[in-house]
């Protein structure tokens, strides 16, 4: 008993001493995974002991006095990481208070008039009055939206006003106080974030968008690379080692509050481009609004990975080379697109099309031509089947019936044929080696190819928002160069930009 | 020109004079939408009445003074929607508080021994680097999710005492002040939410989970309902005319994250059953994510209405009834799950699955048996194609080549046969009348019965999650009633509960 628990109070130390390590660990990871944010709280730092000198210091704790104590306040809750936030936030508290100070100055004018037991009433129905109102009104979406924080900040100030107006003797000492300590906090927020390391909502908006849809890229080229070269054999592993294509579009399907966020946030900050008036954050949104669509494609391509019928290997390959092209068309496509909101530049329209249009046109004539399909009448005995398969491109090869998976379920084997077909076609069949091949074993390649098909039809709405985005947010013009650059989705020039990291 | 202008005024009077219409429809139906909204506005504006007595009356008054403001404040900034939410809040901003009054109390004692140029330097640098550490806390996510709050509040009442110390004489009634009102202040807040007409993320969360489930339900239906029903006419009017089937799955496709915030405020809940410990918001977490998951096959099955090639409306009919059959067990399934969840009682699981494997083995049977997919080997000339329909189940009729839609793009043209071929099976086809259908045209409907079938694989794992919520939610037994019970989704006795609302 007595060796259990010293046992167990070593585990616990042992447990004890291990809590720095992994504490540092943490900071070290959450550092690094975005630098700026160590520069951001430094940033906080020392705005919060800027404005502490108004208190500290005699000569500025003279001009303001005890309301110094408001500008540190709104330090610590306007300083925010980006500067649309920033701005926001703060521009919310300033015409806030100035709003519900006025206001607030108004009742004081009528109270002022009686006497004191009415004037307690007439604070208190005034309180419970503007309480509800503005609190419903916090329910107004797009008030929600844009002026939450303003809303609130007018509830409080005017509280904190109205109420202290009772037992104050200068309600517009108090009023002017608040303000100009609210204002001089406001003031040292936005300057600290527009001018000292500022990290822009716009930017982040504009780097997410674009890491999105390189993400989707990945995630397209690794779905179809995984559906042709599977063996077999990989099915059970394939099960649990999802994550690698996962990864890559689960940023794309649930980007809606953050882009919607970072683009409220973009609207308030000023234009830093010398090209374009305005931050195009809405158009942002919808880009992100269409490349979520075709996210949801891609996860119903993922999906046709992970099914339980498959289709046979062989008949995989004979489809292979289109649907790789067309896949590797689509991948590059988006490449090209996420290099030209990179560097803010046109693309050349018909270059998106062209080779696109080609490789679709290729899936249909490998569609078309290839494969003939024939679903046999085949009796009970689903091993009578024969899969002989004519590649008309030339690779004439006829594959065993064993090739063939055998896993079908005993649902499948359940044929009315009529037994005239049977005597009429076999002799048919054997001549002309057309492929058999089972509807149901062909349906999962049939959905893995219209989804392909379909992710092409998507292709098209994303370009079109991008080429809207190009329009809005004055894009370069297009440079014409050679088609080589077309293939490199990233220009050198572009590398020592940071990497776009997760809202606030 | 005066005219012009007479007339734009009179516009902006027209203009001026429809707002205060619209101001009010507005307001009405930010109302009828929730009622519970408006009930929340007047409990604001009761408890911040009630706290304003503290300053108002002159016996409270005496008790607590000017600090009397900060509950005021608190009421404010703390009273959420939900009691969850407030709770949450409270209890962050009054564990703030209370640690950053001990942290600035104990600097309090190390700069007290100090001269003031030194302590105000000590009071600078503390600031500073307080400012700097909280700041770069609120990045963890861990602490962002749960305590960011309570961290904000942390930085801004020790920010408060330890700069305010430098001018003030007793700093440990400055904090004691403070603490205490804003513990007054809290209490109101959580007594508030908790006792008068409280409103329970938890029970949002229950009920949008049962909202997002029947609206899958009806999507699913909607889908195959307009899959099937579709005339050839219709394509146009299609594209411009989805959103009944959207409007009801958008709801899962954006849940995440208000899900995650109903389940953490829920987590502050206590408990409102007597069977269950706690509420199990991180089971209905893991359950809109796989409702999420299948979200997204219903999307995928939504762009199979959409997509340029469509299958001949005869084929689609061959198929039409087990795939319906299929379409409305998920669906009916689905509805059981919502009722089980609504009512917090166990659903059979044998059911659940019975009809549902019959059905699937009803479609794999017709795809299996019914339809001869058979690519002729045709020329140039698409024109001399044939499609006679067998349908072995007795409805034998064959359709005139005019049936078929001529929209085909010209690349389907091109096939390689031999004239051997032709020559050979030209004759066999008529004489057997085998369904012919182009592999290209099966496949938007081979992907639609794959995406059905997909659905029900999904559909899988949403009976698992729901039952595994039906286990950690300690839902009442199943009780064994006729299988007519389950056909109907709402039992009445529960009509009169709220409707499930967007969350705060």
């Amino acid at each position: 008993m007595m060796f259990d628990l010293s046992k167990k109070t070593k585990i616990c130390i042992e447990k004890v001493k291990g809590v720095p390590g992994y504490v540092c660990r943490k900071i070290w990871k959450v550092g690094r995974d975005d630098p700026r944010r160590v520069i951001h709280a430094f940033k906080v730092g020392f705005s919060l002991t800027l404005v502490s000198l108004l208190y500290l210091l005699e000569p500025l704790f003279k001009g303001v006095g005890k309301n110094a104590i408001w500008a540190v306040m709104t330090v610590v809750v306007v300083l925010e990481f980006t500067a649309g936030a920033t701005i926001c936030k703060g521009l919310n508290r300033g015409f806030g208070t100035l709003l519900a100070a006025s206001l607030a100055f108004l009742f004081e004018l009528i109270a002022r008039e009686y006497g004191q037991v009415f004037r307690a009433f007439l604070i208190g129905a005034s309180v419970f009055l503007i309480g509800t109102a503005t609190t419903f009104l916090r329910f107004f979406p797009r008030i929600k939206k844009n002026y939450d924080y303003g809303v609130l900040i007018f509830l409080l100030t005017f509280n904190l006003i109205t109420v202290s107006s009772y037992r104050a003797d200068d309600i517009l000492k108090l009023a002017h106080g608040r303000i100009s300590t609210i204002a001089i906090g406001c003031g040292v927020c936005i300057l600290m974030s527009l001018f000292i390391f500022p990290n822009w909502s716009g930017e982040d908006l504009h780097y997410s968008t674009v890491s999105k849809i390189e993400g989707l890229a990945k995630a397209i080229e690794a779905c179809v690379d995984k559906y042709f070269k599977d063996d077999e054999t990989d099915i059970e592993i394939d099960e649990t080692q999802e994550d690698p294509i996962y990864k890559n579009y689960k940023a794309v399907l649930d980007s809606k509050s953050t882009d919607e966020t970072l683009a409220h946030h973009s609207s308030w900050e000023p234009r830093h481009s010398l090209h374009c008036y305005k931050f195009p954050g809405k158009q942002y949104v919808k880009v992100g609004a269409v490349l979520r669509h075709f996210g949801y494609s891609i996860v119903a391509l993922h999906g046709s990975l992970q099914t339980e019928i498959r289709t046979p290997r062989s008949v995989r390959m004979l489809f292979k080379d289109p649907c790789i092209r067309l896949a590797s068309e689509v991948t590059k496509t988006l490449n090209v697109l996420a290099a030209s909101i990179r560097t803010r530049r046109h693309c050349s329209p018909e270059i998106l099309t062209e080779h696109l249009q080609s490789a679709l046109q290729d899936l249909n004539h490998a569609l078309k031509s290839q494969p003939r399909l024939f679903l046999g009448p085949d009796g009970p005995n689903n091993t009578s089947k024969m899969l002989a398969l004519v590649a008309a491109t030339g690779r004439q090869r006829s594959e065993s019936p064993l090739a063939r998976k055998s896993t079908e379920s005993p649902s499948f084997s359940k044929g009315t044929p009529t037994g005239a077909e049977k005597r009429v076609l076999r002799p048919t069949l054997s001549k002309l080696a057309i492929t058999s091949l089972e509807f149901s074993e062909a349906l999962p390649f049939a959905a893995f190819a219209a989804l392909l098909v379909e992710l092409v039809a998507r292709l098209d709405i994303v370009i079109e928002e991008v080429e809207e985005l190009g329009r809005v947010a004055c894009f370069k013009e297009y440079k014409h160069e050679n088609d080589v650059i077309l293939d490199v989705p990233r220009p050198s020039r572009e590398i020592n930009i940071t990497t776009p990291a997760g809202a606030e």
